[in-house]
């Protein structure tokens, strides 16, 4: 399955023991149409509050119902903010985590004055305007195979802190458009590819390229960051509200 | 003032006895910040739900605060769904309702197999393919200055029923672009700017055309309801939160 939500709502993606999930969600809908017990397995296990472009999850069945029908009556028991976009039937031997390539995340600033409101919920606000140029240079640290202990959040269950980041971009456009209109103000998105994430990865590289943006730290300093191996270096983690996974890779896709 | 927001958690514009509504925040912000209490008046009275691009507003006041300082802070005090965009001074005789000269709304149908989750709060989901081109037809009938009674809510107080239509268009696009991506879906917007509107007049002309769009009225019929001068005979109100207040017009912009 390919799956759309807006986090705002829910606990993350993993079933926890208190809260709404988006597995706990869809294994509950899947279980109401196909009659069958099934566990959900996502490629990404998005945090609490993180949207999904491109999730991608999988689960066994053994119904005799169609895929197109499950899909439809799955979608008609969940909630407004979560859809399964796509299901097809996959080799047995799929895993959407094990067989995952790359990932793609990103993280949508909205960096003016006055607050958009129709996308509030799916930007961090920063009224005072960034220093583009010097988030790109730090940016430049971030690429390749590297030891990301200094953007690593605590309890990241991760048996190795090495991931290699294939393209990190840092755009601006002024204007954002929706409903067929452009929304005014300036907007940043920070898209970042990689074999794989540790804990809070993306929002703790964000949370520090917005201190040099903001001027507190010089781009420089965040290849020192990298290479301390510190997590107490970098900057505090960005809200979950601003991230987005974007697209998961496999091999045939 | 021009305003923008999310008109989900809103009772409307309009002060009302119980619920939130806009008017009211407003007036408690504005007399917060300038220590006045002060009397907001809007150029459209939005309903329930109904959204906002662009809405009008004005107030008097003999504030010493600069206008940018009394802007921010009551900014600073609205929900996140609800800013003041810009705000400046006025002749003394200016009324944001009697001063405008033509306003225009749109209408959002998502009309694909899937509800968009991102935008879910700003469309109408239509399933089931619409006839675009019938539409258009109907539409045809609207322009010009015409009794519009077979599109009049009930409790609507204008003292006359006729309102002249500049225009009014429907598009469609396949995909909207959002977040510097395109979200899939077929989306059709409707367009209508008149020298006023009686209430519920659009989510009633879009309730009609999507009867065209269904097939279970012909273009050519919405001519005649028109004509008939009935409320009964057009189609139901279309949903408030595919609605959107998008520009008032006055003579000097």
């Amino acid at each position: 399955m390919t799956l759309q939500y807006d986090g705002t709502a829910y606990n993350g993606w993993q079933v926890q023991p208190t809260g709404i999930t988006v597995q706990g969600l869809l294994e509950e809908g899947i279980g109401r149409i196909t009659g069958e017990r099934v566990q959900v397995v996502g490629a990404g296990r998005t945090d609490t509050g993180v949207h999904a472009l491109g999730q991608v999850a999988s689960f066994d069945s053994s119904s005799s119902l169609d895929i197109p029908v499950i899909k439809r009556g799955v979608n008609a028991l969940l909630p407004a903010d979560l859809r399964i976009l796509e299901a097809s039937e996959t080799a047995a031997d799929f895993h959407p985590r094990y067989g995952a390539l790359r990932k793609r995340y990103f993280y949508l600033i909205a960096n003016c004055e006055v607050l958009p409101v129709f996308i509030g919920r799916y930007v961090w606000w920063i009224r005072n305007p960034l220093d583009l140029e010097g988030m790109r240079r730090a940016a430049g640290f971030m690429r390749g195979s590297r030891d990301f202990s200094s953007f690593r959040g605590a309890g990241c269950g991760a048996k190795s802190p090495v991931r290699e980041v294939y393209s990190i971009e840092t755009e601006m456009l002024e204007g954002m458009e929706m409903f067929f209109t452009r929304i005014s103000g300036s907007f940043i998105r920070i898209s970042i590819e990689a074999n794989g994430f540790l804990r809070h990865m993306v929002r703790n590289i964000v949370g520090t390229f917005v201190e040099v943006g903001t001027g507190r730290k010089n781009p420089e300093a965040v290849g020192e960051i990298l290479e301390a191996r510190d997590r107490r270096l970098a900057g505090p983690t960005a809200p979950a509200k601003g991230l987005f996974l974007e697209k998961i890779f496999y091999a045939s896709s």
